[in-house]
C-alpha cells in the first residue's frame, strides 16, 4: 500500500494548512494530489490552502496498482454516469466521462456550497449548459453529500417518478421538478428536496428552492450570464468596504452545441460588454456532436471569437488528465477581474472507453455491457455498478461540515452587516427571501373613466416606475426598444460595467439572450423580479427562453408592447396575430392583455404575486380609454363582467373582448342596449386565471344557458371557440397584418363595433 | 457649367471602353467620377470597364456649385428617402441617408440585373438585412427603372394599399405582397408587378416573382447565406469548363441590430465554414441603434469576430463620401474567392442632417419639416420633394437596355448550354421554373396495413430519399440531428466547401439560421425545395424564421421529429405540448401530423404541391402501425374518415385523432363497436387543409347533427373545442411532459384507449 496518509488525517492536515499559501510540494512523486481549499474563516478574501497527501487505496482490489485519489474520484464520477446510463439504457455518457476531471476539481476543490442547504444565498453557482451530460452533475451532487441524489436515485435515472430526473407533476416540490428531462442547466440546488428551509433566524426561505432550470442548448450559458449579472449587481449595491456580503462565482460548462447556438453569442457578447469578471465558463472542446465530428459544421475559431467578445481566454490542452492545468486556469481566471473567462478544455468524449471514446456513438447512447466491461478493464475499475469506493466517499464527506461552516460564517457576517447597515440589510433580505413590503400594492396606480386615454405601454411604464420604488428586486430592460416599450426606470441609471448597481439593463437587439438572462436573474434569488421587453411579435425570437421560464418556474415579467395590428405602419412583420393563442397554449404561462389603466395595474399585481409563473403582458402602442367597470380585482379573476344591463344571469348576449378590443365590445354593447337588448360585456384579460376560478364563478360570468356569445380580439380566433361555444361567433384576424395607419387596418380587417353588433344580432 | 461630357456621350463612351481594364485616370480633378461596368458580351468572365466623365449639372440651380453626378445621385437617394418618410410621417430615414453611397455603387456600378425582369435567374441578389431602411431600396429600384416603384408609389410609402409597402391581401400578386410592413429583406424582384413573365422560349416563369421576403433583424443576412449557398450549389452542379451558366453574387447590407442578433452569428459561422466566396456583406457601422449609441450594449470587436468565423474583413473608414474606398473594397472582396467578405463601412446615420445626423432621433422617425429644410440647405438640394434631377434620371436610364442585354446574352448562353448538356439543362430548368416531372408522385411509397409498423420519422426518410430521385431541387438537412431526424439523402454526400454539388446540408446546432437559410434557398429559385429538421420542440428556436416562411410564401419543408411525449426519456424540455396549436394558429402554415406510412407520403405530396406555404411535418420517434383506411388522398383533405360502421351520416360518436394517437382512436372504436355503438374515426392530419374544403365535404366528415365527438392528441387541447364543439370532449395534455419510457408517460397522462372509450360513452 503506497499511501502513507489516511483521509481522516488528510482532512485534519488541511486544517493545519489553512491560511498557508498553496504549495507545490509533494510527498510522493507517483501518487500525490493536492487539495486547494477555502478557509471558512476568511471568506471575504478567499485564500486557498493546500496540503498534499498520498492516496489511500483501501478498496483497490488490485493491490499492485496505485491509483491517486483524485483519479479515483474522477473515475467514480465516470462510472456512476456509465452505470446509470447503462441501467436506464438511455442517456449521454460521453460528456461526463470527458468532463469528470473539471467536474471533480470544481466541486471538490474550488466551489463554495453547503450540500445540506442548497439554497444558501452566497453559494457559488454552477450551470451545466451542455446538460445532456447531466449524469456528471448527479454524480457530483451525490458525492458532495446532497440529500437529493442518493444511490437509489442514481439507479432510477430517467425513470418515471425518479428524482434523477423526476417528473414535473409536483410543482409543489421545487427542485424535484427540475430534474426531469434532458437537463441542460442545473445548479447546486436543482436536485434538492426543497422542503422549506429555515436556515437561520436571519434567512427565512419562503421560496426555498428557487434555483433550478432546464434548457435546450445555449440557454445555460445565457442563464449563467444572468446569474453573474445578479451577483455583480447585488455586490455593487450592498457590499461595503468592510463587508463583502455578496461574493460568489458563477461557473458554467458548455459544449460545442452551446457554442453553435446564436443565443450563446448574444449572451457572451453582453457578458464581455458588462465585464462579468466572476463568470468562468469551461468550454468542453471535444470535437464531437451528435452528427459526428464538429468539422462537418463548426470550424470557426472559438478562442478568437471570445476574444472579440471581450473575454479572457485560456486553453487547457489536456482536459482528460491535466488536473494542474485545470487548476492553474481557474486561478488565472479568478485573477482577471474585469472580464469573463472562457477556459477551453480539450477533452476526449467518452474518455476511457477503449472502442467508443472520441466518437459520436458515445454521445447519446449507453455504452453497452461489453464496452462497459472493456472500459472498467481499461480504467482499472474493479467495482460493481454504482459503487463509490470508501476512500472516495470519505474524502468527499468533508463537504458537509465545511459547507455548514461556510454558511454559518456567512450568516454571522450578515448579522454583523445588519447591525451596521440596517437599511441595506433589509433590502438585501427582501431580495434573498422575496419579502414584499406589506403595502407594496398601494404603489400601483389607479384610474377612473375620467383619466385621459393612454397607451397601455405608457401605463405599464407608470406601473414599473411605481413598483421600482417598493420592490428592491425589480430590475430589467429592453432589447434596444426601451423608448418604444416604455421600460426605463426613471429613478435609476443604466446597469453597465462601471455602474452595476443600477437597474436599467440594456440588452441590445438580443431577445433570446435577454429572456434567458432574466431566467438566470430570477433564479439567482427569489426576490429578484426581472422584466424584459420587446415588441410582442418578437417573442418569436425568444420563445425558447419563455418556455423555460414556464417550465422552471421563473417569474419573469415579459413586457410586450405593440401587441396587434394597432401598431399600424410597421406592418405584418411587426404585427402579432397568432401570438396570444400560442402563449395561451403554453403551460404555466400567464398571458395577460389589459384593456386600460386599472387592468394594467392589475396585470402587474398578478405578475408580482405569481413568482412561479412567467407573466406576459401584451400592451398597446395606441391610446386606449379607461373603461367603466374595469378593476385590479377583476384582472385577478382572469375574466369578469365590466358591464351588464340584464338580470338573473341571463343576458341576451355576452360580448367578450380583451385589451384594445374591450373598448369596441363596450361601445357595441351601448348601441345594442339602446335597441333594447340586454348585454353583458366581459373582459377576458387572462384565460389561465379564469381557468383557475371555481365553476360557480365561471358560471356567474359565462352562464351555460347563454350561448349567444361574441368574442372580439385583434388576433387569431384560434382557441376562442372554447369560450364562445358552438353557437357563438368569433371576431378576429386569421391572416397576416398590413401596413397602414392603425385605424385604417382595423376597419379593413373588420375589427369594428359594427361587426360586433352584427354578430351579436346573428347569435341572439 | 463645368461638365464637358453629356450622359448620352458618357454611355457611348462606356461602350468604347468595354473590355479595357479599369483606369484611375480622371479628366477633371474636381468633378470626375468613374463607371466601372460590365461587358454584356463577356458575362462568363466578368471584367470591369471604366470610363471617366464629368458630371452634367443641367439641373443644378445654383450654377456656381459643381456637383458630381455620383454625389447628385447619392443625394437623390437620400432625399427620396427623406421625402417619403416625411410624407408618411413614419419610417426610418437614417439608414438610407448613411448608406446611399454604397447603395448607389451597388445598383449603379456593380450589380447585374434586369429591371424589366426582376426574376431573371442569373441576376445578382441583394438583401437589405437592416431593412428598416427600406426606403434606400425603394429609391434604388425607382432609379434603376423597376416598374414596381414609380414616383406615385414612393409618395404612398407606408399607406394602405400602396406598393411601398403594399399589403398582404393579394397573395395572388407576387411582389406586391412582400412590400408590406417594415421590409427587412427584399431583393431585386421584391417590388415588382409579378405578372407571369414569359421571358423567352427557354424560360417559362410559372412562378414569376419568387424573390421576396420580409424579416425582422438578423434574418436577412441568414437569407443571404441561403442565397449564396444556392448559387454555389447550382454552380458546382451545372457549370461546365466552357460555360459558367450559374454565376452571380449575393450582396447584403446589415446593421448593428443584425450583428447583435444570434441568428447572424449562426449564419455567418456557416458561411465561413462553407467558404461562400460570392457572398459580400456590407456592415453599416453607424454606431447608432434605437436606444442610442451602440456603446450602451454593443462593444464587441466585430471585425475580429468575423475573422474568427472565417470571413475576409475589409474596413471602409469613410462610407459617407469615400466612393473609391467602397469600390476598392468590393474589388478586393471579389478577389477573395474562398471566403465570404465583410466590408465594414463606417457611416454617419442620417448623413447630411445638420442637427440630427449621428443620433438615434434620425433612426426611426421623420426628420420634421424644419430639419428637412436644413438638410436640403446643408446638402445643397434645391429640389421639390420626390424630384429626381434629369441628369440623374438619364444616367440611371441605361440600366433598362443594359439589363435586357445581360439577360438576352444569358438566354443565348443557356441555349448553347442546352444543346451541349441536355440533361443538365433540363434539370437546371426544372429548378429555375419548378417544373415537376409528370410522374413524380409515383415515387412516393405506399403502404398497407400489413406493412410492419414504423416511426413516421423513418417513413419520412423513405419519402425524402424517394423524392430526391425525382425532384432535382430537393436539398436540406438537420441541425445536428440527422441521425435522429432521419433526414440524410443516401444517394448524396454532404454539401461542404469542397463538395458544394452535394445535397445533404449540415447546419450544426443552429436552428434559427437553418430556417432562414432555407428561406433564402427557397427564394433563390422556385424549383428549390429546401427541407430542414430538428426536434419539434426546437421549432421554438426557429419560430421567427418559420413565420417569415409563411409570410413571404417560402415553401420550406420543416421535418420535425420527436413530436410528443412519445419521445420518452428525454423529458419535458424535449417534449412538445403547445407546438401543434401554436402553428395551427399561425397564418399560411401547413401543419401536418401524419399517422402512418400513407399519411406521411400524403404529407410530402401536399408539401411539394404547395410551394407558397411552408409545411411542418410533425413526426414520431416511436413506431406506429399502418392503419386501415388511411390514404394519400385523405391527407389532402386535411380531415377524413378512416373507418365508420354507421349509415346515413349519423354515427353515435365521432372519434378524432392525429398522428400517433389515431391508432388509439381506432382501437377505441373497435372496442366501442363490439359494444354495439356506431363509431366514425376521423384522421385530422391538417386543420388548415380541412378548413379549405367545401361545406359539403366538412359536413360529410363532421355532420353538425353529431355533437358526440371526442378528440385525442398528445398535445395541448387548445383549439380543439372548435372541432369537437361545446358538447364534445378533448383528450390531450395541458401541462409539461415527463421523463420516462414513452408507454409509461402515455398511461400516466391518460392518453389511452380507455380514456377515449370513457369519454365517448360520456358524450354519446
Amino acid at each position: 500500500m503506497a499511501s502513507s496518509l489516511h483521509l481522516s488525517q488528510a482532512f485534519l492536515a488541511r486544517a493545519v494548512y489553512l491560511n498557508s499559501d498553496r504549495t507545490a510540494s509533494s510527498l510522493s512523486s507517483t501518487s500525490t494530489l493536492s487539495f486547494p481549499t477555502l478557509k471558512p474563516s476568511s471568506l471575504s478574501r478567499r485564500r486557498t490552502a493546500t496540503t498534499t497527501i498520498r492516496a489511500t487505496a483501501v478498496e483497490t482490489l488490485d493491490k499492485t496498482a496505485e491509483v491517486s485519489l483524485v483519479e479515483k474520484s474522477v473515475n467514480t464520477i465516470r462510472f456512476l454516469a456509465i452505470d446509470a446510463v447503462e441501467k436506464a439504457n438511455s442517456g449521454h455518457p460521453g460528456l461526463p466521462m470527458g468532463c469528470a476531471p473539471m467536474g471533480h476539481i470544481l466541486y471538490d476543490e474550488i466551489m463554495r456550497y453547503n450540500p445540506k442547504n442548497p439554497s444558501w444565498f452566497n453559494r457559488d453557482r454552477f450551470v451545466l449548459s451542455a446538460g445532456h451530460g447531466c449524469m456528471l452533475q448527479y454524480a457530483l451532487l451525490h458525492l458532495a453529500g446532497y440529500d437529493s441524489v442518493k444511490e437509489e436515485d442514481l439507479k432510477q435515472f430517467r425513470q418515471w417518478g425518479s428524482k434523477t430526473p423526476g417528473h414535473p407533476e409536483n410543482f409543489e416540490t421545487y427542485g424535484i421538478e427540475v430534474t426531469t428531462g434532458l437537463i441542460i442547466i442545473i445548479c447546486l440546488i436543482s436536485l434538492c428536496y426543497c422542503e422549506p428551509f429555515f436556515v437561520s433566524s436571519v434567512m427565512n426561505f419562503n421560496y426555498p428552492c428557487i434555483f433550478c432550470c432546464l434548457g435546450p442548448l445555449g440557454q445555460g450559458i445565457a442563464n449563467g450570464v444572468g446569474l453573474a449579472l445578479a451577483e455583480k449587481h447585488l455586490a455593487a449595491r450592498f457590499n461595503k468596504p468592510d463587508s463583502e456580503i455578496v461574493d460568489h462565482y458563477t461557473y458554467v460548462i458548455l459544449g460545442d452545441g452551446c457554442q453553435m447556438e446564436g443565443i450563446s453569442n448574444e449572451a457572451c457578447s453582453l457578458a464581455g460588454h458588462w465585464g462579468l469578471g466572476k463568470l468562468i465558463a469551461f468550454y468542453d472542446d471535444n470535437h464531437i456532436s451528435i452528427d459526428g465530428d464538429t468539422e462537418i459544421a463548426f470550424t470557426e475559431n472559438v478562442d478568437q471569437r471570445f476574444e472579440a467578445l471581450g473575454w479572457h481566454v485560456i486553453w487547457v490542452k489536456n482536459g482528460n488528465t491535466g488536473y494542474d492545468e485545470i487548476r492553474a486556469a481557474i486561478k488565472e481566471a479568478k485573477a482577471v477581474t474585469d472580464k469573463p473567462t472562457l477556459i477551453k478544455v480539450t477533452t476526449t468524449i467518452g474518455f476511457g472507453s477503449p472502442n467508443k471514446a472520441n466518437s459520436y456513438s458515445v454521445h447519446g447512447a449507453a455504452l453497452g455491457a461489453k464496452e462497459v466491461d472493456a472500459t472498467r478493464q481499461n480504467l482499472g475499475w474493479p467495482y460493481e455498478p454504482f459503487h463509490v469506493p470508501e476512500d472516495v466517499k470519505k474524502h468527499w464527506s468533508r463537504h458537509t461540515p465545511e459547507g455548514a461552516a461556510l454558511e454559518a460564517e456567512w450568516n454571522a457576517k450578515f448579522a454583523e452587516y445588519e447591525k451596521k447597515y440596517k437599511e441595506e440589510a433589509a433590502e438585501l433580505k427582501a431580495i434573498i427571501n422575496r419579502e414584499l413590503p406589506a403595502d407594496w400594492e398601494k404603489a400601483l396606480p389607479t384610474y377612473t373613466p375620467e383619466t385621459p386615454a393612454d397607451a397601455t405601454r405608457n401605463l405599464s411604464q407608470a406601473n414599473l416606475n411605481a413598483l421600482a420604488k417598493v420592490l428592491p428586486g425589480l430590475i430589467g430592460g429592453s432589447a434596444d426598444l426601451a423608448s418604444s416599450n416604455m421600460t426605463l426606470l426613471k429613478q435609476f441609471g443604466d446597469f453597465q460595467k462601471a455602474t452595476p448597481e443600477e437597474r436599467n439593463v440594456r440588452f441590445g437587439v438580443r431577445e433570446h439572450a435577454m429572456g434567458a438572462i432574466c431566467n438566470g436573474i430570477a433564479l439567482h434569488s427569489p426576490g429578484f423580479i426581472p422584466y424584459c421587453a420587446t415588441f410582442f411579435v418578437f417573442t418569436d425570437y425568444m420563445r425558447a427562453a419563455i418556455r423555460i421560464s414556464a417550465l422552471c418556474e421563473a417569474g419573469v415579467i415579459y413586457v410586450m408592447t405593440h401587441d396587434s395590428i394597432g401598431l399600424g405602419e410597421d406592418g405584418p412583420t411587426h404585427q402579432p396575430i397568432e401570438h396570444l393563442a400560442s402563449f395561451r397554449a403554453m403551460p404555466n404561462v400567464l398571458m395577460l392583455r389589459p384593456a386600460d389603466g386599472n387592468e394594467t395595474a392589475g396585470s402587474y399585481r398578478v405578475a408580482v404575486l405569481n413568482p412561479k409563473r412567467p407573466s406576459i403582458l401584451a400592451l398597446s402602442r395606441q391610446k386606449l380609454p379607461n373603461l367603466p367597470g374595469t378593476s385590479i380585482e377583476g384582472v385577478e379573476k382572469g375574466g369578469y363582467t365590466i358591464s351588464d344591463n340584464s338580470s338573473g344571469n341571463k343576458p341576451d348576449v355576452i360580448l367578450i373582448g380583451t385589451g384594445s378590443e374591450l373598448e369596441i365590445a363596450a361601445a357595441a354593447a351601448d348601441d345594442l342596449r339602446k335597441e333594447g337588448k340586454t348585454v353583458r360585456v366581459v373582459s377576458f384579460v387572462s384565460w389561465e386565471l379564469f381557468d383557475d376560478q371555481s365553476d360557480e364563478y365561471k358560471e356567474s360570468v359565462l352562464p351555460a344557458a347563454v350561448t349567444a356569445r361574441v368574442s372580439i380580439e385583434a388576433g387569431s380566433t384560434f382557441g376562442w371557440h372554447k369560450i364562445v361555444g358552438s353557437k357563438g361567433k368569433t371576431i378576429g384576424i386569421d391572416r397576416f397584418g398590413a401596413s397602414a395607419p392603425a385605424g385604417k387596418i382595423y376597419k379593413e380587417y373588420g375589427i369594428t363595433k359594427e361587426a360586433v353588433i352584427s354578430a351579436a344580432k346573428e347569435v341572439s
